[in-house]
């Protein structure tokens, strides 16, 4: 089978290719080629395996040529972080939308051709939720809760959910959108999400840096490891179409942690000095962005899929210390643990 | 002050219209200027009012122009109906969303410019409502439901609500979205629109020609008036953004009614002779089609906004009538009557 990801070089998209590549196969059917598309290259051990092409440019100035190709399944991971979509809302609308559009209606012309209809997984967000003066969001966001979207990139994930829908209920793919956690430990620089402090304050002490955390430690927030969000893709991909139940998108599975339990498992697992590199100063504008998210969720109907979040923030402190030890090569480090 | 109306020479459009022009103001200003837009060119009387600009052509067509220009408010109700946007999915894209974005973006690029933000009310649709297998719906759907559309045409008028609140979000408009009802009665010939025999088996009785319900007597649906929908646009617009209510779409007013209590305020108001002429014909596209819509709806935002539906069936069948009456230059007729 072929395959493609669409920010197939990012944090979630190498892993997922490297989780699909050593499993081989994918919802029973051997993988052959794996096209990673991307702004950026994909890191060289994926380069090295002869089932990869990767594709470097923007999304968008690659789906007029998608149009002659057909693929077996897509995961759509490509997308402008929160942040930036913020700070540059064409940016967004171009990034989130306009690619997405242009992906789907790539897909639609070859089924309209006579082709497979491809089989999709789109990473919706946790972020298509919030507060609304006219919907009190709950504390907790369940599978079925009205989105009331509080930023652009929420925005433009909820309505992709919506095209994927119903470029679905017309035949064109067999699309599922499942909404991501935030995703932590991220590894490298901060990036310009909203949320990148949720990895800065785990992954910049344990280095040896100090880190400033912009909101208070009150705040809830669910989170999700890399491998917990990867297992969970690939279980949304395999999904039959009973199992995923419906079109709406579901949640990815959570576990809803404080930022003063995420520092306490930081401390029981690396110890105090590197929990002392963490530092409060309020920062308004992403405190605002923060106090519109959810502080946690549910994901029913992906545990109904076997798919559960970790119990402890300990365990993912560990995987990303695991991680860092894997792979010394790639700019993650570990300074000054006890 | 300076207004649009998209779709002002359509049926709901240009009812606006001419409330509007009788009113003289709006939210307290005088109605200077109002620009009709729609593919056709409104009814005589209303070009013939100083005060009405035309612009015939499709609003994708306009909307580069619309850059360099400003509003004080406009209506956005310009939209292929739902049977089209089933039958042909790229006319529903380009006609539903594309031109919203663009329209939206035209609005945004006057106030980057440092133009006034203006007022944006967009009739958005019950049809964004239906039932998903992962998510059932209600019998009556409220303002917070959650949406899961079946159709492309309620997936486009969903998605425009959300950039409708985005764009507001980031104060390029002042935007409002209300869901209209079926509007019953529509004068006129038969539309592409699904829910068409809504109004189908009422005009064409008492014009003296049979009608064929696709659907069973059983069949029960949310309706409005052309009256109380004009009568919310203008509503919803007045409103202050407290009194609004947040930047989630809120449904006006709707009588609930089945086909067969429709029948019997025909009969009622326009004797047995008339009704005689509906025959029951299933057709399953058309049913299948409205199995998927919502049977009722309610509307406590717009009843706090002051806003109600009629009583009775027929209350709409009598107002049907009576503008008949008043217009025998359109293509209204009432033949056989008692």
């Amino acid at each position: 089978m072929k395959l493609m990801i669409t920010g197939g070089g990012g944090f979630v998209g190498s892993r997922l290719a490297r989780a699909l590549l050593a499993r081989g196969s994918l919802a029973g059917e051997r993988i052959d080629r794996l096209v990673l598309s991307d702004i950026a290259p994909p890191p060289a051990d994926l380069l090295a395996d002869a089932r990869v092409e990767a594709r470097t440019g923007a999304l968008l100035s690659q789906t007029d040529a998608l149009r002659e190709e057909s693929f077996d399944g897509v995961f759509h991971l490509a997308s402008a972080v929160s942040g930036e979509c913020e700070a540059d809302f064409e940016l967004g609308l171009r990034s989130n939308l306009d690619s997405t559009r242009a992906l789907l209606d790539a897909l639609r012309a070859q089924v309209e051709a006579g082709g497979k209809v491809p089989r999709l997984v789109f990473s919706s967000s946790v972020a298509v939720f919030g507060p609304d003066a006219a919907v009190p969001m709950p504390r907790v966001v369940a599978d079925a809760t009205l989105p009331a979207p509080q930023t652009s990139y929420g925005t433009q994930k909820l309505i992709c959910e919506h095209l994927v829908a119903d470029y679905t209920r017309k035949g064109y793919i067999d699309g599922r959108a499942a909404r991501l956690m935030t995703v932590t430990v991220r590894p490298g620089r901060p990036n310009g999400a909203a949320s990148s402090f949720f990895s800065g304050i785990i992954r910049e002490p344990l280095a040896g840096v100090e880190s400033i955390c912009p909101v208070s430690p009150d705040v809830s927030h669910p989170v999700s490891s890399p491998q917990r969000t990867v297992e969970g893709l690939i279980a949304v991909f395999e999904a039959s179409r009973e199992a995923f139940g419906g079109r709406t998108a579901l949640n990815l599975p959570a576990l809803n942690v404080r930022v003063s339990e995420m520092l306490d498992a930081l401390e029981q697992v690396a110890g105090s000095a590197v929990r002392a590199r963490v530092r409060f100063e309020r920062d308004e504008r992403i405190a605002g962005i923060v106090a519109n998210w959810p502080t946690g969720a549910s994901a029913a109907r992906a545990a109904r899929l076997g798919l559960l979040p970790h119990d402890h923030f300990a365990d993912i402190v560990r995987q990303y210390i695991d991680d860092c030890r894997a792979r010394p090569d790639a700019d993650q480090t570990l300074k000054g643990m006890r």
